[in-house]
Parts: C-alpha cells; structure tokens; sequence
C-alpha cells in the first residue's frame, strides 16, 4: 500500500512584508509530499521538472523518504515557475508572473511499483490530468482526495465535474465554495457540492480554522492563533499533505479519523507559513509535531457539565 | 449578588435579505438581559426609554423575571430609535437612521436594590456613561464585562481607555482589535490590550466564531454554522449576556469556565439570529440551549492519541 500525490514542482519567487526570495523550491507536491511524509512512510511523487531542477533539490525529498520514480525529469525543459507578493493582510496575494514550461505538456506517468496506490491525492492541477492519473491506475484507490482552486471552475467547470464524480474527499477554500455551489451560506453550499460527487468536503477558512462536512455531521478545526505568518505558500498544500499522510497511517477511514486529520492537516500548515518556502517544514521533528497537537487540543477543549 | 446590566433599550427598524420590520424592540440591554436570564435569576437592567416604549414592552421583560427598577422611564421623551439594512453577506450593514431621543441625556441611575451587584456588565455606551455606573455602585463588582464598539475608539478614546483600566473582560470584535491595538495580528492586538487593563479579551469574529485570551492562554470557539441568518441584529449583546450570565451562575473566575462562558454566549447568540428581533431568544426552553451546547461539542471535539 502506498500513497501517491499528482502535483507541481515548481521554483517560486515570494514577496512578503517580510522579505523577497529568489527563486526557491516550491509547488503542491512537494508541500504536500514532505508534509505526508511525516505520517506515513510510502509516499510517492508523480509530477514533472525541467533539467533546471537540479540533483540537490531532488535529494531533499529522497532524503524525506519520498519516492520519486514517477517524477518527470524532462532535461531540455525548464520547471513550472510561479511569482507572486503577498499582500500586507497575508490573505491576498497578485501574480506576478507564471511560466508553465514542462507543466504544459504534463501527462502524467504512472510507475508500476506506484499500482499498490491506496491513498491518492490529486493535487491543484488540470482536471484533465487529474482525470488521467484515476484513469492510469489499475484499481480505485481506498481514498481519493482533491485539491483545486477558482481557475479550473472559471475554466474547466465541466472536467471538474467529471472529476468530481470520482473522489471521496474535496479541498476548497471559503470563496470557491460559494463560487462551486452558488450558495453564500457555507452550510447550504456544503450541501449542494456533496451532492456534486464527493462523501466528505472540507473548507479552508485560512486564519479562521476549517470546516468538514460528510455523514451529515459538521466539525469546525480551529487554526492556531499565529503572532506571525511570514510566508502562506504551500499552506494549503501541506495541509492535504498532512490530511491525507494521517489517513494513511491510520487506514480506518470515518469521520472521527477524518476529524483528526484536518487537525494534522492544520498542524502541518501551521509550520508552512511561519519561514518562507518549504524551509521550516523540512526541519520538523516528530514531537515538534506532537507538541502543535497538543496545543490545538488546549485551544479548543472546553468541558460543560450540565446542572 | 446580582448581574446588573447597562446598555441601550431601543426600537429598531431592520431590513434584511429576508424581510423587514416596522419598529420592534430592540438595543443592548434587552438582548444582553434576556440570554442572561437563562443562565442566571438575580438579572438586573438599567437603561432609559420614553414614554411611547409601552408597558406591554416592560412586561415581556419582568416575564422572563428580570428586574427593571433601574430601567428611568421618560414619560414626556421618546425611546432612542435605530434604523439599519443588512446586506446580502450579513457580515455588513449600513445605518439607515439614527435618533438618539432620551438617550442623549441618559444619565444612569443605580437603585439601592442593585449595590449588591457582583457582575456587571458594560453594554455598548458612551465610555462616559460606563465611567458614571462603576463609580456609583458602592463596591466594585467580582467581574466586570465591556463591550464597546469602534465608534468610541474614533470619538472618545481617551474615555475608553479610561474604562479599560477598570474592567476585568473587553469583548469586541476583530476590525476593532485591529484598530484599538494597531496591529493587524490578533495574537499581538491582544498582547497590546491585555495591557491595557482588561485581564481577560474576547475577540468576536461572527460566523468564525470567537477568541478567548488571557492568563497566558487561548482558546477558539467555533461558531455553529447555520443554513440562514435571518437577523444578526443583537447577537453580539446576546453573547454578551450568555457569558457573564454563565459566570453568574458558576461564580468562580478562571480561564476554564471562562472558555465555557464564551460557549454559552456563542450559542445564545445562535439562536438570536434565527428570526427578526429578540423573538427566537424570548421562547427558548433550557432543553433547546442543553441541546445546541450539545451540538458545539459535537462540532469542536476530536480525540488524537499518540501512539
């Protein structure tokens, strides 16, 4: 058994109210893969770099214990490149440039030691190549869970539906809920997308916590109180990474277990954001981890005992 | 022992997306009282209305058996009136009227019958009028509960810093955290008001419910997410008074029952914006709030073990 994630690899240039970068590592996959990578041991990338990437980048995530056989190294071709600046309220942000390069023409190949797939999470991406990979594999995995965003309903509306039909978990922010349902109340909205295909749905609310929906109950997760966010990127991404990694490790999926993996899934963002990249996500220990567990239970315990 | 009250008594017209109101009542203290009635019987208002509020009105108050000595009647003045439209978000809305009436020279008064007061709580004043009631009770209360709103951090801030320094508990929400601090974090907006006086800020953020800070700790309340808000209007007041109504009934101070207090107040103010007015929080039985309490731990408990 194994889990797969479909994603970019790109390089990123980010400005923040804290700082610039150059070009650094980024993209959904590695966000994801290295969170994942703190929960479950087999975990496999497929996505596609150019010859640019470099061998030191890719032994970052062999060293996390990632597999990389399905990852794409098209040498003539240069990697998927994204810049944008963050607004000063972290919220917003504007692009500032996207190169596709290799991304354009990715068609996603899938290892024959990738068929043990039981957990896949189909990263932001086209429809059309997230519909590719469920087609690619020899059986339906345990667990789909999609990650999109706003561009591919303005755009692909119609092959996110289709995707949409064969997954058990989507991830959307506030906003893309909505514009996904044409509902404002996030209940109704809710109703209306679990409708469209997935069993579970799970809204973003960014500093706001999240909300999971599935088997006709709600849980609201809290996000930490931060004193500081110096970089948002790849938080969205960690926090599949993280979901989906805590699934895996615990096989048994319910809406208890569901529960705790948005708390993972939040723990892990929690880190993304507070170093630019994915640098403080690689530094994590496993009681780092623990100990961000517990604060989450402190922050959201309360105990009435009715009179 | 008692928990006195002060704040507005009004009537308001209210427009939202689901409907409007000719003048019904309205105004903090009758919002406030009510939810606290629920958790506490020693409830004790003060406010002003004039003579066109009616004794039909008074009456429905003393049904739900609290004490409006303190409530001075205006024969010959009219009740301060508010006139406003929600928009479709319901997170915003504008002031359509505003007529102060005999609110303008409201100058409170304190029955002998309220110094054994022991919680109190500062409903949305001017600062001015918040000063005079401390300084009239002949002992300071075991608690001291303010809210307040930005348009006194604009027009009279001097005054409100001037009663911070002598409140135990601020409730306000996130835009004015912002603002009174400066800082757009709202770890460090609390930071800078936890100097200002009040041992104990809760953060209100609507339909993401609220944060509770103090004696070095946080807790995240969620909100219960709702398919219909139908009037937001008093929602505020209403966890306002299910708060410290909480506290009034379990009498001992701390950061465990305080967590629970602002639970109590999200789950009066849940049902406050069910219908227009104070209408839903008039015909609530102690079964119906058990039972939302009920869906608040369901919607915020999850159970991580480490293995």
């Amino acid at each position: 058994m194994s889990l797969v994630i479909v994603g970019t690899m790109a390089f990123d240039a980010i400005e923040t109210p804290f700082g610039k970068t150059d070009k650094i590592v980024g993209g959904a996959a590695m966000y994801a893969g290295i969170a994942a990578s703190y929960l479950y041991s087999k975990t496999k990338l497929i996505s596609v770099v150019g010859g640019d990437f470099g061998d030191d980048n890719l032994n970052v995530i062999k060293s996390r214990g990632i597999d990389i056989t399905g990852v794409e190294i098209v040498k003539e071709g240069k990697t998927f490149f994204w810049a944008g600046r963050y607004h000063n309220d972290m919220n917003s942000r504007d692009t500032l440039g996207t190169e596709l390069n290799v991304l354009a023409d990715f068609d996603p190949k899938i290892p024959v030691t990738y068929q043990d797939c039981e957990y896949l999470l189909l990263g932001n991406l086209t429809p059309q190549v997230q519909l590719s990979t469920l087609a690619r594999l020899a059986h339906q995995p345990q667990l789909v869970v999609l990650d999109t965003m706003n561009y591919w309903m303005n755009f692909a509306l119609d092959d996110l539906k289709k995707v949409l039909l064969k997954v058990d978990v989507l991830t959307i922010n506030d906003a893309e809920a909505r514009q996904l349902s044409g509902q404002y109340s996030l209940v109704k909205a809710a109703d209306s997308i679990l409708k469209m295909g997935p069993k579970y749905l799970i809204i973003k609310k960014g500093e706001h916590g999240a909300l999971l929906f599935g088997e006709g109950e709600v849980f609201s997760a809290p996000a930490l109180p931060l004193a500081e966010v110096f970089d948002p990127t790849g938080a969205g991404d960690a926090f599949a990474g993280g979901f989906i990694g805590y699934l895996a490790k615990v096989k048994t999926i319910n809406f208890a277990n569901m529960k705790n993996a948005v708390i993972y899934g939040s723990t892990l963002a929690s880190f993304c954001v507070e170093k630019f990249g994915n640098e403080r996500l690689l530094e994590l220990t496993q009681e780092d981890i623990n100990q961000r567990i517990r604060q989450f239970v402190a922050l959201s315990r309360f105990d009435i005992t009715f009179r």
